[in-house]
């Protein structure tokens, strides 16, 4: 039995011995790229069916047609935690949102804050980029990318049973621990620039709002946004153990 | 008084009243790039003296000599924390010599594993990737970056009071956690194949070897080396508070 390597994501149903039509470009990535031919095996994910090695039945210039044979894993879904963060440099950016798939969030939230350099991100490029890393990592769910939102109105609509650790600044120094807590959570990463004075005051008004330390050393965003991740998922998330 | 923003690395001594010479890269940089004329200030640290306040004296296309007026941070030296990596590609490793930087750590040895792709990296290059991101995040320390050396041999000289957290990937769903412990230690961060199986049964045999989990998923090797130098700064490092 040849060993699958490839992992692709698929918008289809997937299930025992379902026939799954591949997109043009992953058509000819599997012939053309890889070189594959009928009766290779690659492995399909679509965020919900979990994970099935699929078998090469029709592989043409035309298009390429797999058939799921078993399901190699079981759907996992990461815990609910949310990550916002201000758009930075579009290598950052993507770096964060490639990080945040391999650590396990649940849904990706651009938000724009006073400091935030741009005003734009495209979230199609996000969602795609999102995909590729669960592809490259073995996920089976992909986390959606929501569309750049001002944060004065992500905050308005917050509800309050959903924990959001801010990245404060201001705690440099503080003990970077977050007491083990089960529930929806959400952590906030600022722009280069820093909070406002007057977001600031809002975050520490809200009180789902809790800040987090991440040491006594200035972390650019990125490192910031992987490190917080880190530490909730160690503490509150699914790395706790008993997977 | 000008606030200085730019932050410089200088291998001269700094003091009180101390001139000091800048290099020719550095005067181009002030005076070509950044358009600074004599009583500019800029921030000096040499990793010994802490960070300096300095003033442009000189500034000319024959070079520039800045002086030190008062110290605005004491030495603070990072945890003595090493981190062992084997390298990967160019982007990733400078990546990881980054971040290892931001979060704070001491050493930094490149290792040659089984399967590290690479068999030679430039260590020069590196050392300066490592002092650029000093300047950029506030260090007053540069870790030193070592020449890649054979893991082998890198184990066969430990010292038994450094613990090596080693994350292991066979420990994946074990919970990612520490033990808060004090005195010298170091993470290794295996190469993308993994470790084969002569090393990882020689780590198991080592006692000063602690296997690290990192959660359920597969992470990259650069987002496995911030995610465990996080782990072990919150637990074991200057992450826990009173700084």
């Amino acid at each position: 039995m040849t060993e699958a390597k490839i992992r692709l994501h698929v918008d289809h149903p997937l299930g025992d011995g379902q026939a799954v039509p591949l997109s043009e470009g992953q058509a000819h990535y599997l012939t053309g790229v890889m070189r594959l031919a009928a009766g290779a095996a690659v492995l399909l994910f679509n965020g919900r069916d979990g994970e099935w090695r699929a078998r090469l039945t029709i592989a043409s210039r035309r298009g390429a047609v797999v058939s799921c044979e078993v399901q190699t894993r079981a759907l996992r879904m990461p815990p609910d935690l949310w990550l916002l963060f201000a758009p930075i440099k579009k290598a950052r950016t993507d770096f964060i949102v490639e990080k945040a798939v391999e650590l396990g969030v649940r849904r990706i939230l651009p938000v724009q804050t006073r400091h935030t350099n741009s005003d734009r991100i495209r979230q199609d490029r996000l969602q795609a980029h999102a995909l590729e890393a669960a592809e490259q990592c073995g996920a089976t769910y992909v986390p959606e990318v929501a569309e750049l939102a001002p944060l004065d109105r992500v905050l308005a609509d917050w509800s309050q049973d959903r924990r959001l650790y801010w990245c404060d600044e201001a705690a440099a120094g503080q003990p970077a621990s977050l007491a083990p807590a089960n529930g929806p959570a959400a952590i906030l990463i600022g722009p280069e620039g820093g909070f406002s004075v007057d977001e600031a005051a809002r975050l520490r008004a809200n009180p789902a709002v809790l800040p987090l330390s991440l040491g006594p050393r200035i972390l650019r965003a990125d490192t910031a946004a992987v490190a917080a991740i880190t530490l909730w998922q160690a503490s509150c998330g699914d790395w706790r153990g008993g997977a």
